[in-house]
This record gives C-alpha cells, structure tokens and sequence, in this order.
C-alpha cells in the first residue's frame, strides 16, 4: 500500500490541468503520487509550459513530495506509469468550431460529443487513442486508464474492443448530478442512491433514494433538474418528466427538444459564435491568469469552463481502484449483461463497485420500456462510427449518419458526411490515404 | 384430412373479400372450404350484402359446395370456426383521414400504419381485436386467427400477449416481394429464398438468392425495387443502397426520406386529397361493379386498390396449414430468440416454416448491426402503444408518441397526442371513460 | 432514521435464537429493535418458551429498551414488522432423519439440502413457507424476510416466484469462508474481495483478493481451504483445485467425491447415526443449558452447533438494509442476468450490493466454462422440485429426482422417490390429497 | 444448375462406402456426380483398393459417367471439391477398444462417443480434422465438408470454432428415427413432423406430428421406441417416460439407465468382447464380400454394421444443398440463439431448412425444462474437451472428465484420464510433446 506512484496525464497542457494537481495535492495521503509526468504534442509545448509551471508552483506551495515532469516524449511518461488520464481534442478547437458549424447549416445539431460533431470528433480520435494503447500496451501494460476524451463512451468502447489495456472512460455528468443531489438534500454521498441507466451522455436516472427513501418522484414533480453550464436551458415539459420516471440528463435535450435546441445553436452562432468560440475565449483568459507567476492555486474562474468535477471525478476513481474501496461509482465499461438488449461489449454509463481489480457494474433494477430503443438507436450508431474509425470505410460511416436518430435523412446524411469528412481531411488519413494515387502512397 | 372446413371473415364487407373468395374457388381442392362466414357490424350491413351477393355468385358459377354466410352477429360466425380472419377498419376511412392529415399540421408524417396515424389506429383497433379473441377463445379455441388488420405486427403482439388465441400476423408486402423477385428473374418461388429480418412494414431483406445464387448485390447495384402502389415513389439513393447490403421495404422511405415523403404528403394532400379519400374512391367505384348481378369473378379494377395478393397470402396460409405442408413463409409471429436484443413475445416478420401446427421461424443468416436500432425504436414504439391501448394510460400514450422515431420532439409529441385522441375520442372509452363524472359512468 | 423496529423470527423456538438476540444487542445503536417476536407452532411451544426466557435475561442484563414477546400466534408476530427471519424445519429433527437416511439405502447421498434429501425439505417446507408469505403480503407488505430456512436457494427462489414478498435468502457459508479470509490474512472484512459464483450450496470462489492482490493461486497451491463442522473432512486433490483454477464450496464436496463422502455418511450412520441424531443430542444438551435461570448470554457451546455466524449474517443484512450502508453481501437473489445462461427469476448466490432497498447483485467477472453444466444441473433439478412443492405433481417430482446429478438412474429414482414421499405423507398433503376417495375430499 | 460435381470422400476405404456409392447412383439425376474421390491413409491403402474396386464395378454396373479414383493424397481429393465427407477413426479398431474397454475397470461406461470413450476419441480425432480443413480452406474454400465422423457434434463445433471451412455435422440416428415413425404410420416423410431437441447423441423428440396430428403421446404411452443395432436394449421406464413428455434418444440410456448399462458392457466384454471387436469381425467379413470379383452391388450384410443410413443422410443433404431444396434436416450447426442457454457456437443436434447456401435452424417450440441441466453439463464437457484437444492443456482435460455427469468423483477422472492419455500416446502428441526434454523436441 505504500507504493509510490506514477502519473501520466496525456493532454496534459489543458486549461483542466489544474484541477487534477489540485486533487493530487488534497488527496496524497490516500494516494501517494510521487512522480506526475503532464505530455502534450509539440504544437500544444507552449501551454503545456504554462500549465506545467503553475502545477510546479501549486505543489511547492504545498510541500508534498511530487515530482513534475513535463514532456513532448509520450513513451517517456506511458513507461512504468500507475495510472495514465488523457484528455485531448485531435484537430484542437479549430476542428471543434467545425463540428458545431457545419451541421448547423443543414438543419442538424450541431454538437461535440452528440450528433455529427461527436461522429467527426469520434473519427478523428479513435485512431490515435488506440495508437496510445499501443504504447501502454507495451510499457505499462498494468496501467489503468482513466479517459475522459470526448465521446468518452465511443472512445472507451473503440479501447475495450480493440486493445488489452485495462481502460476506463469517466465523465463530470454523473458527479455532477451527485452532488448536485447532496447538495438538495444536505446529505453526504454515501446516503444518495442514484440508479443511472443509459450511455455516456444519453443516461437516465431512474431511482433517487436518499437516506432509502424515494425522491426521484418529487424531483420530476416540482421539474428540478441539473445541467451543465455548456447546454441550453430549455425547461423539461413536465407531463413528459413525470410519465418518463425518470431524470433525463441535460444532454438528453438534444434529442427530446430536438428543434428548439437547435433554433437555440443557430441563435447562438450568430450571437457569441459556436461554443468553440466561447472555450477558446475563456480558455485565452485562464492561460492569461495560469501565466501569473504568483499564482499558485487553481483559480475559481476554472469553474466556469465547463468541465467542473473533471478532477474530482479522476482522483476519486484513481483513489478507490488504488485503494480498493469497495465504493459506488457511475462509470463507462463493457455492459457484459447489464443491459439485456446490448452487446457484451457495448460501453454503457452506469453505477459500478470499484475493487481493486476494477470496477464491476451493478445490477439495474429497472430498464424503462420507453428508453430501450432510443439506447439501442444511439449505440448502433456509436459501433458504427467506431468500426468506421478504425477501417476508414465510407460506407460504414455512412450507415452510422443515417441511423443517428437526430439526422432526418439518407440525403442530408450523406452531403453532411461529405462535407465534414472533407473538412477534416488533415485528421482523417484513414478515409483519404487510399484514394491517393498508387506514386504518392510510397512516400506516406 | 378430409375434414370440412368454415372459414369466418370478419369485416367481411370488405372490398378485399372477393380475392379471398377467389383464392378459396382456386385452391378447394387443397382447402375444402364447407360454409364461408362474411360478418360485419351493423353499419357496414349494405357493403356486406352487396360483397356477400357477388361472392354467391362467384361460387355458384364455380359450381363448388360452399355455402356462404351473411351475419352481424360475430359469434355465430366464429362458433366452431377453422380458420378465422380479420380485415377490420375501427372508424372506418374517416377515421383513416385523420390519421392521415392531422400529423401533417405538425409537420409530422400521416400514414395508417407508420407513424401517430398508425398508432392511433392500433388504440382504436387493439380493444376491439382483443374482444372478438374472447370470443374465440369461447367459441373456437382451436381455430387460427390470420389477422391483416393493421398495424399488423402491433396487433398481432397484442394478441398474442393477452389472448390464447392462436393468432398469425399477415401483410402482402413480403409476398408482393416475392411475386416481384420470381418475375425478374423467371423462375418459380421454390428457387428463391429471400431473407426477411424486421417488423411489420419495417423489414429489409438481407439475402436473395436464386438457385443459391446471390442476386441481392446486383438488385442493389441496379437501384431495383418493388413497391406498392400506395407509397410514394421516392427513389433510393445508391450509394446507400449498396451500403446498406439489404433491400429495404418501401414502407421504409417514411424513415429513411422523411422530408421528401412528408412534402410528397403535403402536396398530394392539397392535389387530390388523403390516401383515405383516395381509397374512398376506389372503394365507390368497386362497390358499383360489385353490385352489378351479372358479375361472377373478381373484377380486374380491385388490383389497383393498393392489397394486391392479400387474398393469396391469406388462402396460401390456410392451406399449408391445413395440410402441414413445410414450406417458408414471410409472417408476424413472437420473436422468441430469433432477433436477439428483442423480446421473447415482440411479435417479428420473418420467414417462417409453416407446418400444421403453425409457423417456425427459421434463424436469420446476418442481422446487420446498422438496422438494430431503428427496428429496436420502433418496436419500441409499439410495445408503449399496445400498452396504452390496453390501459387508456395517457402517461404510456405520451411515451410512444415522444419515442417514435419520425416524432420530433416532446412539445410536438404531446400537442398531437392531444389533438389525435380528442379526434378519436368515439373509438377510444378506454381513454376517456376514466374523464366521466361519476354519475355518468355507472350508465355506461 | 430514528424509527423504532419490530422483528418477527418464525422459528423463533430454535436453538439458534440466542445467537440472533445476542446480535440485536451489540448492534442497538445501529439496529434500533424495539419489539422482538418469537413466534413458534404448539408443539415446539416448549422450546419456545426455555428460549424465550434466556432471551428476556439477556436484554435484561443488557439494559436496553427491547420488548420481547412470545407467540404461537403467527399473524400477530407478523403484523407490522419491518423485518421477518425464519429458521424453521417442517417435520422436524424426525424427518431430516429420514432426508438422511433413507437415500442411503440407494446407495445414494444422503443430506439434509443437497441430493435426495434437500429435495424432501424443499417438497415439505415450500408451501408453509409460501402460506407465512401470504400473511406477510397482508400484515407487512413492506417487511423484508430474510430466509435461512434450508434449501435456502430453492425456497428463496419459490418465494420470489410466488410471492410478492420482499425476500432474501441467507446461509452461514459465505460469510464463514469471509471470516476464514479475513483471519488468514489478519485483515478487515473491506480489504478482501471474493468473488461467489453459483447457487446456494453450490458456489465457487473464483477471485479473492487481500488489498487488491490475488491470493486464490496461493490458497489452491496449499489446498488451504474453509469448512464447516458438518460437512466430511475430506481433503481436496490438488491437481483437480489448481485446474478448477476457484475455491469450492465445501458442499461441492458431495457433487466432486460423491463415493467417499456416501462411504463417510454409511459409515458415519453405523457409528454416531444420522446428522439428525447427532444434532438432536446437542440441541437437547443445548436447551439444558439454556434453562438455566442464572444464565444470562448466548453459551459458548452453541458455536459447535454447526450453523456459526447465522446471526451475524442476519443482523449484518438488517443493519445494512436499515441504514443503506451499500456493503458488500453474499446473498440469494434472483438472477436477472448475472448468470447468463439462467433464467432471471433462478435464485442465485452471488455478491450483492446492499441498499435500503434491497440487494443488487454486481456483476461476475467470470463464470468458468467447467462449472456451467453443473450449476445448470442443479438449478434445473431445483425448478422442477419447486414446481412439484407446489403442485404436487408427481410426474415433476420424478424428473425433479431422475435430473439431480447425485442420482444415478431412473429406476433408483422412482424407488427412492416412492419412499420417500410416503415417509413424508403427513407433510406432503399436495401430493396426497387427490387420491383421496371423492366423499372423503368433501370432508377436507 | 448443370455443373458436374466432384465429390472427396476422406476415410474413403471404409466399410460404409458402398452405401454412399449407392446413394450417389440412385440419385444421380439430381446430384450430377462426374469425380468421386476415395482417400485415405496409406495403412488403409489395402482396403481402399477393395473398396474402391467394388465402387468401380457398381458405377460401370449403373452406366454412369461418374469416375472413381483413388488416392491416398489428400490434397488432390480435396482440390476444387464441391463436397467433402469424412469418415475416419484415428487409431483404427485399436484406439475404439480401449476407449471401450479402458473406462469399465473403473465402473464407468466405455462407449465411443458418449462418455470417456468419446472424449478420447475427441482428442484423437480433433488435431486431424483441422489438418484437413486447413487443406480445404486452401484448396476448396466453397465446398462443403459433411462430417460424420464421430463424436460428431464435437469434432463439427471445433471446426466451425476454429476453422472458415463450410462444415455441417450429420448423423444417422435422426435420420433412422424418421424412418422408424414414416414406417411406423406408413405415410410419406413429408407428413411428419419430428421435432429434434439436444445434441448429437443427446437428443430428445419433444413434438411428433403425423398429418398435424399429436403421436408422441401415444408413442410415450406405449412406450415404443426406435433404437440402433449397436446400443443395449433396456427398456424405458413407462412413468418416467411419459413425465419425460418427450422422447429420448437411445444414447441416452447412458445417462438415464447408467447401472444397467454399465453392467450390459461388461457381460458383453466378457462375452463377444468390446463393441470394437464384434465390428472388426462384421468388418471383415464384409471386405471378404467386397472383395468379390462378381459383386457390383451393396451386399445385404453392410445394413447389420450398425450404420443404417448413414449413406442416405449424406446424399440427400448434399442433393438438398445442391438444389436449395428447402426441406427440413436434422443436422449438427451452430447454436447462435436456437437453444437459448447454450453459447452462440455450441454445436447441437436440430432440425434444419436446407437452402442452397447451408442448414438454416428451425425454432424449437419447447426445450423441456428438465433436459436443460443435461444438455448443459454434457455441452460444458464437450468445449472443455475441444479445448483440451487442441491445446493439449491437461488442467482442462481433467475438468473436462471430471465434469462428464457419467463420471462419478475427481479421483476416478484423475486416474482414468491418466491411463487413457497414456494409452493413447502414438494419438495425442498435443499432449506428450511438451514433455519430451529439450533436444528431442528439435528432432520433432
């Protein structure tokens, strides 16, 4: 147990960086991290320098033993490592603006994670996550990783399917409705049952207990709910909240709310810009303040960027699996029968005990008739974009536009997918290096 | 086997009803029809004359020893009864007229059996179905019940979740198919084997071979097609075609080209009126010819009313039921483990092995993964609708409506729901009987 | 949380309540008890009565608020309780000599809950435990049974098949083997994760982990294993536990050496007689000290009874269930897909997680393929037996005996079946009463 | 349609070729033979000539244009084949004895396929069968392999588990059934409806129609059966049989009479010597015959051999796959979801539609709960021993045994799979190599 450890945070320049080391740092008795080793691609050096710094300056302040290393050199900081998290954005924000935009235009949700933005993002980084696993595979091939990349449950399924690496995808939603949950209630965590059912951001929570006492009614009644900051406030119809019984998330909107949510991106788009836009700015200002040598503590504006619990939701699950807690955590893993109708390696969001060894889903009590086929719709889709992902084939990327249930049809599918797919063409060598002419492929 | 036979045709004032008499002069040999029952409700009396005259004629002129029935009481028809089959319009084209026009206010698509029209024709049509299976469980418990009335699939599920009635699904389409593919290629139905894998007018075919040679690439290569003459003629696009390796049914252009099937809708709509007026017409035109005491044969003119082989399909059952002959036909039986992520009692159209103690379905070669999810959405659908058909539960109602795929939303949902059940209000006391002050209800 | 509760204990004459009372009161401050009923049928109200007594002096002696009453009044125990126990033997110590004894003249393996034996206490105990649920279902809707009455897995299973009743089933081995654990390795209970696969009676250990690291390879390595008092001491061969690669059940002993544990029983019988004489001696011994009016605490002696740790698993189930602790339990709950080839509604004994309302089963991490036919042997043999229990269908019973792995063939099957349940005729009344002459039914 | 066949015949010098020679003359009309390879090992060259030449005087004899040629180069035979049949017995005569004879010094039943015998000749036969499909994935990638060489189920699942070749598992008792029940109610095949339920050589008959008419109860209670020439004659018990609801295949007597049957083999071995010797000497005597300059037909002594329509069996699945007949075939195929407990690839024994593209499995009406366990635990011994057969893994081998429902204890599988491996050592190189010291290996 007193094991020291090694971190490697791939993606380590992200503004949520600081986050994590604050984590690190209020949690190192529980888990004794020693060496944190923070990597990112060489265009990404300068932020990585800034963040890297002010995690520097955090854990002197501190006083803890912790190493931080910084470096472009991934296998460097994969070798030997204990736990490695990544959080990256192939094609950057830039390729994030696309995603937004483009769809918009043909009257499509324009989004990151859900829709056509989330089948772009899954294209483009499925491949490299996977070459990742290749290097963990072969220098700690014992590590666990802990991925938060977006789609994290496409990624995480793309991992479980095609790597031996011992992966797990995480998400701030669920915590983020946890607490939101102790905090209604003024309760610790511990006297919350919440039952999620569903995939990452297409969950719904179908059992609120606390204290063993059911509130999930109450709260669909009085139409309470939570929601990230990064989506649209829509108000839930409260007819359709009650006879769901059940809290939909707030990505949930998406699909329920399909043309006001919509109405609202364009509206926004010609308002603030694509949320792209919006992160870019707010990102700008963070790494202005990150900049600030005298800082040396997260600061509060970090919050505001969207992705609040990140940390938490990391450290706690790096804790629990170091520790072998035996505690309830809401996580992305392989179904294996949680959901009847699912592959056994479909990734699904539900509530899991973590051992030592891993956490082990946890029977559902109820699947809800009316939720089962908007499931199976989208995880259709999400295999089809991972095995498109991985062979490049067009047709297959084809079928996973058609069947996504927020795109209205073979022909808007198929000129969106075009357009999209030209439009990430530097990201996507899997769907452009065969058309290359027999001379030129030589040279790749 | 030489035992004689009655037959019972319930909405027996059909237009359809003289193919069926047709089919049982054609093939008495195999099927030795004794007494033919027509039945039909009071209001439907002259159409049933009217049918049930021609079809006196009909056999008097083929010099067979059936005798035919006219009733409106159900259950003398029912009573001992061999074969029984359904062909029932709750609400009659009026209602259809609704189904028909009322989602296109909403920009959702209006069809009798895809769709809110389709729904709302299974809460009229379910409770009635299931009555008249009380009385055959009485009357005839032996007898097999081949029902067409739509939505097939849906209410054939009913039946066979609340009724001991040995009840067998129907619909012309799969033998439309098969008649189509045995004239393109010239050869007899034994030759071809065609794999169906779907739900009632949601299935595509996935293998066709003609004398164990594949010709689906090239159907699908060649954008060939079949399809009824009463959905509109969008054409599939190609490249989807070929990427979906699967011929889909035409009544999937509702799913797969919904803006251009509802301005197709839309535009008749103000041309020359819903299908149901369409139909209305037809049925006028046919009801003179058939009123002509003159006429002894099916005229030509029913062809073209959009049932084409309706007759064939139901003789075709009878027999190879009756004489346990093997042979594989494409019908709506309970799923029971042949698509895997289904239900046990979800009521699936797939081929079939017909022996004389009723269908087998024969395991499908490939269900391919892009088509899981909309078959699973769609059933879905239905599992909600007969549901709250059975129970008049708005809660239940609101989630099939919210859950169907060509819905876009929960605000549209409800609206609709709203004004569809008001509309039908006549034929749905399950619904609304709940609404009635006390005093009343002790009347009903 | 400060509810004050009421515990029934059916059964409550049984020489294990001292057990049980001494649990209730170190565990108070979690376990608010404020009624304890002890409720029993006349004839054992003797019993009832010497245990009732040292039950009154030892909460006297502890101070603490807990009324206990005594009953042969079931429904008024019941009414009202928030948890109900019940450790009862239909027949008696008599007729678990006969369970014992009477297969041995087969040459078949005699025993009280596995093989021919636990067949007769099913057949016997099923229907009065399903009558004490009908009282539970009126007076107590809301209690949670927790049943220890063997064969735990078959009964428990009965229950929620046929009953509403919120039930559990519980036995002492899991948590035994658990204690076992935790004293090899010197560690608390929440550092050590074992992972139960099977069915009551019938389990293997298939990962056990102290802090994260596995200690099953060491454990097969050593043929270290855990026992109970009342099963043969033979020993394990080595090469068959390290291939089995899973630690069994010392009851798997029967299944796995079935020729020296029946030589063992025969010889065993011509020795001390039958495990229910041998536990009627100490039972009788037992209730000798426990009418001791000085003595005032649960003896020593009762830990040589064979059934240790009954009461700490049963106040452990309550405390957790009472204030949602979300521990870890091995407990018998219906399957629902944990064991993939079960039905959902097959009782099985796996790890659960404890909420306030009620167990969840967490998922396996893996069923080995070698031990799949023989849990699908015995659950096949436990269904039939439940059926016959409840219908007193012989033609079932005789598939339920011919099934069981332990019998050798049909002809000892139907022989061994006949005596027995004629042994058994006072208990058996569904499998007696309809060859009863038509005028004596009358009377019935 | 009028492409001339080549057909290979692995094991070609067998006793039972003369009926497939048969088959192939009297069906030439419909399965155009024009090459009929005979091939087999060079120590059975000697009777392949035999063989061969009989072969040769029957086809001259018929006036067909087929021509025989004999090889013992497998890969000519299989080159550019359209079917292939194996009928081998690695080990000879020899082997077959002592998986016969071995077993019953240790009170355990010797037969070849069921029990300890089979699983020998599993691990004998296993290695051998993918050599040859090796060479047929090379060499004729289309054909199809008809596998009759036993034990048939399992050695068809390792090929279909490990191998692309097209291989269906066949086996004459269903067939020999069928023949039985059209003799028994003198109607034409077609109007019975048998329903096949198990795996091979561990079937159960749940349904038996003649003309849609119920049979099996009356079959049941009249307690008739149809069994083979070469296994035991013990009568079924009458209750059990009727509670059994079905009826079971004569190699089941293993299972359900297994005192009686043991006690059968060793009376025999004390008389007329192992199985294996009474057919070495029909064997025999039947070369003798064929060895006959004169005879140009199948002499009347082959039908005694115990291999009753093997011949038919084969020839009218391949005539039935040549012509995509659609009839229905009790055959050996791939379980994907038929039996619904059994893994996807678990090889069982049903009833088929033959399309010219492979056996498409019928859905079971019922799988009799009380067979399921057997099914289960026979199905666990076969992929265990699979497994053993290709890894040479002795750990799996002993779980295997030990987990066969025939073997009574661990101690007895231990000893017995010792001196059955060891007898079998020349077979079973997968299993002795390993231990041969360093620099024999490299003369391997």
């Amino acid at each position: 147990m007193s094991k020291k450890l090694k971190i490697a945070v791939i993606g380590g320049g992200s503004s949520y960086t600081p986050e994590l080391v604050e984590g690190f740092i209020r949690y190192h008795n529980e888990l004794p991290v020693q060496e944190l080793w923070l990597v990112d691609i060489e265009p990404g050096l300068h932020k990585l320098n800034i963040v890297g710094e002010l995690a520097k300056r955090m854990i002197a302040a501190s006083g803890l033993p912790i190493e931080v290393r910084l470096t472009t050199n991934r296998r460097d900081a994969i070798k030997g490592a204990d736990f490695i998290s990544t959080q990256m954005r192939v094609g950057m924000l830039a390729a994030r603006a696309q995603d937004e935009s483009i769809p918009l235009k043909y009257g499509v949700i324009g989004q990151e994670t859900t829709g056509p933005g989330g089948m772009m993002k899954g294209l483009r980084t499925i491949p490299v996550l996977l070459d990742i696993c290749r290097d963990i595979e072969e220098l700690a091939p014992n590590a666990w990783l802990l991925n938060f990349t977006n789609p994290a449950g496409m990624v995480t399924e793309a991992i479980t399917r095609h790597s031996t690496v011992r992966s797990i995808g995480l998400c701030n939603a669920p915590i983020g409705m946890m607490k939101w949950l102790t905090s209604q209630y003024q309760v610790s965590p511990n006297r919350v049952y919440a039952e999620f059912v569903g995939l990452n951001h297409l969950h719904w929570i179908t059992r609120i207990e606390v204290d063993g006492q059911d509130k999930l009614t109450e709260l669909l009644d009085n139409r309470q709910e939570y929601a990230a900051v990064n989506v649209s406030h829509q108000d839930w119809d409260g007819d359709f909240l009650r006879s769901l019984r059940a809290l939909p998330s707030y990505y949930l909107k998406y699909f329920y709310m399909t043309p006001a949510m919509l109405e609202d991106q364009i509206q926004a788009m010609q308002g603030e810009g694509s949320r792209a836009e919006v992160v870019k700015k707010v990102e700008e200002e963070l790494f202005q303040l990150y900049s600030d040598p005298h800082l040396q503590e997260k600061p509060k504006q970090l919050e505001q960027r969207g992705g609040a619990y990140y940390s938490e939701a990391a450290v706690n699950l790096m804790r629990s699996l170091y520790n072998g807690t035996g505690d309830v955590q809401t996580l992305n893993v392989p179904n294996r029968g949680i959901i009847d109708f699912l592959p056994d390696e479909a990734c699904i969001e539900v509530n899991c005990l973590v051992t030592a060894n891993g956490p082990l889903p946890i029977q559902l009590t109820t699947i809800p008739q009316h939720i089962q086929g908007l499931i199976h719709a989208v995880k259709t889709y999400e295999q089809l974009t991972i095995e498109a992902a991985i062979t490049g084939d067009r047709d297959i990327a084809l079928q996973a536009m058609v069947h996504h249930p927020l795109v209205p049809s073979v022909d808007i599918a198929k000129a969106l997918l075009e357009e999209m797919l030209e439009a990430n063409r530097p990201y996507l060598p899997q769907f452009f290096q065969k058309e290359m002419p027999a001379e030129d492929k030589a040279l790749v």
